[in-house]
């Protein structure tokens, strides 16, 4: 596949090599027709009519089967709204219900933070004999056991970039017994993920990275077909109500993932994201995942070839990695600061890390020789010693 | 205060009288201009950079801080972000929290039903002793006793317009060891509202509706200064983490207000609602009380005289309602088809209330005089009687 033309529907500033899709993916041309005319042609013609007449209210459920396809959710499993941490709040309430006699959450030790922080206060308060457990990655596995109810992964690595394989720990979560939930924040678009296929019981994840949505884009929520009718939401938003203009005094959850809506959708937002959506159209995400890899592959080589002090923080199978990768360097923070005051941009986690997202959407490898050559030129040049880029901003 | 300056600020549809932004306020003109450069010159051209440069990352505190200005809420105690539904889980865990040996949430018959819902469900998981009780509106100060640890009310009747004292019965509630929780959805923007002075505890609201911020806009959350410290959230999301970018394993509540914040905050949303803000400049929330009152004045004494059929719902007295007029109709639902389809543009909340809501900022006493001769006609022709208005939509 030819991604010219998905690279057309971006807009990338001149002169920027731009590999921090993993944490906000770049403006998509239409997203600035698409969210104009939602707000003059349907908030401000519409007015409240918009609900009905432009189809706002059915926008969760029609962007959650549209990201459903990119991530293997059959339709009518996937809505669309919130914010991931209250995704994996509402997920991970929902799996432990459906396993009431267990009371371990297993985890691993480079989860992102928000998932194991609502996780730890829903079962400090929820019930104090339950136990958060956080293993290496590399123990997850044989850390299952008959203890364990749900065992709640980030698929990704946010920092090292370490693909969990999302089948086998599924398998062997059901064959003690436990359930899965999955963070997809870092495979959602940047490659095949088979939810069904699977038989993953949960999954939510966020839309401002590989999915382009724009920051702070509204998150999803995935809920198995086997689960769902069972869910009694812990978040129990009127928008979940099985019929929420009723204003009935009682909530009874709405049919099937509907119940997992919680408050009114964020209608500007969605607009942007589905402009964002319309570049997937037509795109295998096999394909991306083979030229993310390939991106990759080029990408370390060179990294090593011409930069030996920075030191591959990722897996080096790419059938064991995401779609982004990291090096360690003890100078890592004033070097990216370096490289984005030359247009490079990729970002830094504490305390070592540089990160490269490789998006094939929007990037290729020429794209990549010149990254590498302004690479090449601040590290063999010690360019990052310099005092202004050591001062930490807020983000990186 | 003439408010010629402030209408023209939004974009009303010709030959529309907009009497429904009690639910969705209209486009204030400058939120196209404002968001069109969000995507294109932060988002487009500054990327991730943008949490940093543009000031994405301090967007909730700044909002808040204005918003702050038209409840009556010191600096440092409202942040915006996640949806109402959300901030009143949050508020009122941290309220339960405070008061630990009392088991009764205290609420009316007439509050918002996501409320009720979130509440009952926060109670059935975390304290199987403890009751949500409701009562009606007018009985909230006869039920306070020593058994309530929370009084949540939400301030304005979404269906009648009733407006609660809210320093009267922040004080009864106080006087029996209670603390508060006011859900401000219709009285953010429509009336003075004076969280401190009233000694208010908690407070949420949405920002779609007076405050004009857009379909599905972000919703805000107070906590009095008195409290936040203690505050342990229940929802412990890493941007209310003190410091969310050290990716620290254990959750450490960030400063005051900061620690109420979730997920990553909806920018473009934000965008939006920051022009809506702009219209409140410079505008007193007094004048916008005493023109709102003198509205609805006219229109019931109107209704009242040409349209007999209509049955006022809301308090006569000006003082005990919020800033919207509901009359009980037996067509009601019908008969605002009707309206709408003629221009004027009210809701209609089940069995049989239509509600007309009164923003002086674009509404006067022009539009309710076409608005009134409009009304007038549909009930005295009988133009409800029409089969395509008694088909019911899903939002009204």
């Amino acid at each position: 596949m030819d991604f010219a033309e998905t690279r057309a529907q971006f807009y990338i500033p001149e002169h920027i090599v731009y590999l921090d899709g993993n944490s906000l993916g770049p403006l998509p041309i239409a997203a600035e027709r698409r969210v104009a005319a939602l707000l003059r042609e349907e908030w401000g013609a519409q007015l409240i009519a918009g609900w009905n007449d432009a189809g706002w209210m059915q926008q969760p459920a029609r962007l959650g089967e549209r990201i459903g396809t990119l991530i293997g959710a059959p339709p009518g499993t996937v809505t669309v709204g919130e914010t991931l941490s209250i995704r994996i709040y509402q997920a991970l309430a929902a799996a432990l219900d459906r396993v009431p006699d267990r009371k371990v959450v297993l985890s691993d030790t480079g989860n992102f933070p928000s998932d194991l922080y609502m996780a730890k206060t829903y079962l400090q308060r929820f019930d104090q004999d339950a136990e958060l457990r956080l293993v290496a990655p590399q123990e997850v596995e044989a850390a299952l056991d008959e203890s364990v109810a749900v065992l709640m992964l980030t698929q990704v690595d946010y920092r090292s970039g370490r693909l969990h394989d999302m089948a086998h720990l599924t398998r062997a979560a059901h064959a003690c017994g436990a359930l899965t939930l999955w963070d997809l924040a870092h495979s959602a678009g940047a490659l095949p993920v088979a939810l069904a296929a699977a038989g993953a019981d949960f999954a939510a994840g966020c839309t401002y990275k590989y999915l382009n949505g724009g920051p702070g884009a509204p998150a999803f929520i995935y809920v198995a077909p086997a689960h769902i009718d069972a869910v009694q939401p812990v978040l129990s938003g009127w928008l979940g109500h099985r019929a929420p203009f009723a204003f009935d005094p009682d909530y009874r959850p709405g049919a099937g993932i509907e119940r997992m809506r919680v408050g009114t959708p964020p209608v500007i937002a969605m607009a942007a994201l589905e402009a964002a959506l319309d570049v997937f159209d037509g795109v295998d995400m096999n394909d991306i995942r083979d030229a993310s890899m390939a991106l990759a592959e080029y990408f370390i080589d060179e990294v090593q070839r011409r930069c030996p002090q920075l030191i591959l923080a990722s897996p080096r199978d790419p059938a064991l990695r995401g779609s982004q990768v990291s090096f360690a360097f003890d100078q890592g923070y004033a070097a990216m600061q370096a490289l984005i005051e030359r247009g490079v941009i990729g970002d830094f986690r504490a305390p070592d890390i540089m990160r490269f997202g490789f998006a094939p959407l929007y990037i290729n490898r020429q794209d990549l020789t010149r990254a590498l050559d302004i690479l090449e030129e601040v590290i063999r040049d010690e360019l990052w010693d310099n005092p202004a880029y050591k001062v930490r901003r807020a983000v990186t």
